[in-house]
């Protein structure tokens, strides 16, 4: 199985008001509830592609359970998530009808006691045993050590299990320095790490830096891969329009599904293109369309790039 | 037992943010949560001054439950909600730390069926049995019918069991036509109903559309009652400063009490003011300070006015 770790993880909640005014009061017509945090939407969409899989991280209070009951009725996917004392924390997205502009309230998430932060790391000991491959995605909770991602790569990297990273600050310069297999950064996420706003140089300091093969994705430019093997440009056929929402978790995912099935980087790229842009095309956020990923994964252009060196 | 009711229950979200700007992303620095509806916040007060009381309305859902867990842990309060299959509606408070200017977003409530509205209306029966004296209290979720309150009133009078409604709107107007014992509306409302703006004219008036009394809150100057016996002011020594939620359920909850312990109308007037104050100055929202309380009940200036006929 492929296991994903999702350490804060959430209850993604959507509420769609005509206007947000500041100060006044507001009628949700519509709401809408998905478990959230970006290993749980990694492993929706490799179960939708018809992956096994295992996901992790911390569950509490009653959002924990709500979160818990959508995982329990999703196909495919595994519930191995640690119980702690504190709550799941829920993020609010709400969204203006008139406009379709977004204003986000995100709960901190609940405060980790160190006993629950090592009976986590025991848990993930014993089932990177059954795993082909670990995604380590999102942000950290309050009360997880800020090394809490380089520590799990380590922890992959002792028992031969493939290690991708996807998280941003210093939980991603950490990380980075402990040489995971692979690292998914955005633009302004690659920014950050390197100091550096082209993406060429960038993804280059950031295998300086000890990843292995970073893959940046550049929003609509799709992404840019710079690995052992060479350097690959993949771009959709076309601007794609829609809700960006999970397209980066859905593109983990296929460069995941991709690296269990030992796909060439070439086709990992346009499966992992294909999926993000099918992701912003889905009429709910954080779906996929399956049917315009199946016509645009043949449709993906990936470029070598001689300029790698 | 005082039984309220309270059929669109809630639990209240408060969100504490630097500032809220639409259009942005905020981190959410403080969570509170707390069972909302204003039934729920009457029979807080109530079961604080000694009184039994008993809860009822619909649940239902995750938050349903959390409701439920609330109200199980609160001394005195006795849970008899009638569970539907739609889930019981969140309210959040998001409240700026730099102004303290509070933005509210307000869930609908689940869609109650006509069977469990049915279930309901059994339920409401049974209880009057045990109870002295009832509270119709807050706004009605969708799919029960707009005139639920008259007919809720029309039950308790034929079973002697003194009704008082806390609502606003067309369930207000439907509700006075069938004769509460009390209505408690605050000025706005007041003037919705009435047409008037003008308090004295318009308690007069909601009397004459079948009220037995009136008890309008009118903010900072207290409580202005149109009652068989007389009409009152009853107003708080100097003005009080903090948070105005809940204020008008503690003195729902006092006017309650005062009935039926048989009191004198200037003192259920005197305590009902004294708790909506000592609620506007508590800490949190929605409690009440009890010190404050006991040595404002003994403040409240109450006059006769001769005005009433």
């Amino acid at each position: 199985m492929i296991l994903t770790v999702t350490l804060n993880t959430a209850l993604d909640i959507t509420y769609r008001v005509r206007a947000l005014r500041p100060h006044t009061s507001h009628r949700v017509t519509e709401v809408t509830e998905r478990p959230g945090g970006k290993g749980l939407n990694v492993a929706r969409v490799l179960a939708a592609l018809g992956h096994e899989v295992t996901v992790t991280g911390f569950t509490g209070g009653a959002t924990g359970r709500v979160v818990q009951d959508h995982l329990t009725g999703t196909p495919g996917v595994v519930d191995a998530l640690v119980p702690v004392t504190g709550s799941t924390r829920r993020t609010i997205a709400v969204v203006d009808t008139t406009t379709g502009d977004t204003t986000q309230l995100n709960e901190p998430g609940p405060e980790i006691a160190p006993t629950e932060w090592g009976a986590f790391q025991e848990a993930y000991e014993d089932l990177l045993r059954s795993a082909s491959a670990v995604a380590l995605c999102g942000s950290l909770p309050p009360g997880v050590p800020v090394g809490a991602y380089a520590g799990l790569i380590r922890t992959a990297r002792a028992t031969a299990v493939p290690v991708l990273l996807d998280t941003s600050g210093e939980p991603l310069r950490r990380g980075v320095a402990a040489r995971p297999d692979l690292v998914k950064p955005n633009a302004e996420e690659l920014a950050e790490l390197t100091g550096s706003h082209e993406p060429l140089q960038a993804t280059r300091d950031a295998r300086r830096r000890g990843a292995h093969s970073v893959v940046a994705s550049l929003g609509a430019q799709g992404l840019l891969a710079h690995t052992a093997e060479g350097l690959w440009r993949a771009a959709p056929p076309r601007r794609v329009h829609g809700n960006p929402t999970g397209a980066g978790d859905s593109a983990v995912a296929g460069l995941l599904s991709g690296l269990v099935e030992h796909l060439p980087w070439p086709e990992r790229l346009a499966r992992a293109v294909a999926l993000s842009a099918a992701t912003v095309m889905a009429p709910v956020a954080g779906e996929f369309d399956r049917a315009a990923y199946e016509t645009l994964v043949g449709q993906i252009a990936v470029t070598a790039d001689a300029t790698a060196a």
